[in-house]
């Protein structure tokens, strides 16, 4: 097999790794500089990486999908739930491919298998860093109805969340790709749903196609006197992907006794290290008797299987929309990651390799 | 009776409320300026106000003892669980006293009362901004260990904290009303408790005298070193009491899971407003997994009465000790509530009138 390739290795010491070289070459996006304020192309190299032969164990996928999300840009800036990514390596993230070969019993050429060895068009892994997917499934909804987004949205949102029947749910960046999901999710638990986005076109969007009960554009002004508007009392429950300003603003707003889920912190990912958190923390969380929790999605991973048979449930019965935004092209890998952060895109991005 | 007194008239609008004038006069503090920075005795001034006969349903108290807690510091400054204080009123502030005279037919002399209207010699109120206290019980206890720091120790620490046995308890203020009795109702349910306070001598005291298993000095260093040594996995609940740098300090500190009742941010109560909250909202609850959430006293009171049973049957088992600082005398009020914002005083403090 003449692309056998060993992808993680520096392209220098492809051969002095020993590996035989191959007529075909790796493509690479490597993370070569540390972004100090917004993400730009030059924090990412192209780079071409000789194949070797395969070790024992090891396994030969070919990447098809990459998903991109605002955490990739939060790797770069210091440790989160994975500690802080250096420089001179493969830029890592989720993707779905498929073996091509394997050195492994347990593996073999056409199963599918998601990695976090993303931004390249092969990646060669043990079995320990993989996750066996279902070969049935289109494997753009591997990343986008059942994939992180996805399940992240659904043990936040009925996990942490507890949402009941008609409670006031509230929603920050409601039109990417976590918040598309829990909208939906949100209008599923019986919820009356309110999403915030920036401008216009998404708002609208959100409001027609996705049918929410209420949209804030926080491009066009306070927050705060739109919400209390929209629901007087306060929400009960505020899933929150943004943190920073949208975060403080909503907190005394929030119905007495309001749960706020943290998932995400995109207003302080794409800019110098935040120096202090939202005004507000601990006093109003005592005042206004509220509780907050993060979703780390690593920890609901033994109920996998229960949350993607919902998921895909909701989606065959057309209640759960599949909203996708797909670029082609692993070479337009760090546009569209930049396009994302800065709030380009719609639902869940994804790069076609 | 000649001490019957409008209590919460202005001494200049005792007579033009129709009153008779009455031989005793009430000595009051009234709060006449908001701190911008630190309390100071300006904020309050001495007044004695002249009396006037009850009307239907009014109930006359003498006070005996008056609460004092960074709350009230707090009310000044902003909004908090009550809306903020405006200057030109009696200081408010909770305290015990005993019914001298009543035209309420369900109050009569003898009875001993809890008010919200504390900082004077006597009130003059309605049975709905009363708590009918307990006779048989001596009156400091009231506002120590049966009185609101216990029961917002005993509800934060039980209900929103759920310590379980043999999980690491943290404690900041550790030596203050709440937090002392915290302390010792962290050991009554079996936690390893952990406490931070400021200077040596309370650090030896809440180890020698209160008994707890490992204690921070946050005068003496960065807290994180020292909890990484007393707790290498990070504590498994914090009671915080401070907010501020503590708080941000402890959210990388925390276990991956763990749990954070906000109860008070004393930190920041005595100083301009703070403009940020602390770094780490919301991505370190995100990536560690904590929860936070407030505890607001207000929402447990109907079940007062099984929290004062366990801790009065504490008490008597020498389990809880009655840690208070009382100082004698309405006109010490401002000097020992500054002297509390400073860190002066140990346990629940109090003023005897």
């Amino acid at each position: 097999m003449n692309h056998v390739l060993r992808a993680l290795s520096r392209p220098d010491q492809s051969h002095a790794s020993g590996g035989e070289a191959h007529s075909r070459y790796n493509r690479q996006w490597w993370y070569v500089q540390r972004p100090v304020d917004k993400l730009g192309a030059e924090h990412f190299e192209f780079r071409t990486a000789k194949g070797a032969p395969l070790q024992d164990n090891e396994i030969l996928i070919r990447h098809h999908y990459l998903s991109l999300m605002p955490g990739n840009r939060a790797w770069m800036q210091r440790d989160t739930y994975v500690p802080m990514l250096t420089t001179g390596q493969v830029m890592p993230g989720r993707a779905i491919g498929e073996v091509l070969e394997s050195k492994d019993p347990d593996y073999k050429p056409g199963d599918v298998v998601e990695t976090m060895l993303g931004w390249q068009e092969y990646a060669v892994a043990r079995a320990s860093v993989l996750t066996r997917r279902d070969k049935s499934v289109p494997m753009n909804h591997l990343l986008g109805v059942l994939g992180s987004s996805a399940l992240t949205a659904y043990f936040g949102l009925f996990d942490v969340g507890q949402p009941r029947a008609g409670e006031t749910l509230v929603i920050s960046a409601a039109a990417g790709g976590v918040g598309s999901i829990v909208a939906q999710l949100g209008k599923i638990a019986g919820c009356r749903v309110i999403g915030i986005a920036g401008g216009e076109e998404k708002c609208a969007w959100l409001r027609d196609a996705i049918g929410l009960d209420g949209v804030v554009d926080y491009k066009a002004g306070p927050i705060e006197e739109a919400l209390k508007q929209l629901c007087p009392d306060g929400p009960d429950l505020f899933f929150d992907n943004t943190g920073g300003p949208i975060l403080e603003a909503m907190l005394p707003v929030m119905k007495i006794g309001g749960r706020i889920v943290c998932c995400g912190n995109t207003a302080q990912y794409d800019s110098p290290m935040p120096e202090h958190g939202p005004k507000g923390i601990p006093i109003t969380l005592i005042a206004r008797d509220l509780r907050m929790r993060g979703v780390l999605l690593r920890n609901y991973l033994d109920r996998r299987g229960e949350a993607e048979a919902a998921l895909w449930r909701w989606t065959a019965e057309g209640r759960l929309q599949a909203i996708y935004y797909i670029v082609d092209g692993l070479e337009n890998a760090p546009n569209t990651m930049i396009g994302l952060m800065a709030g380009a895109n719609r639902g869940v991005s994804m790069v076609r390799i």
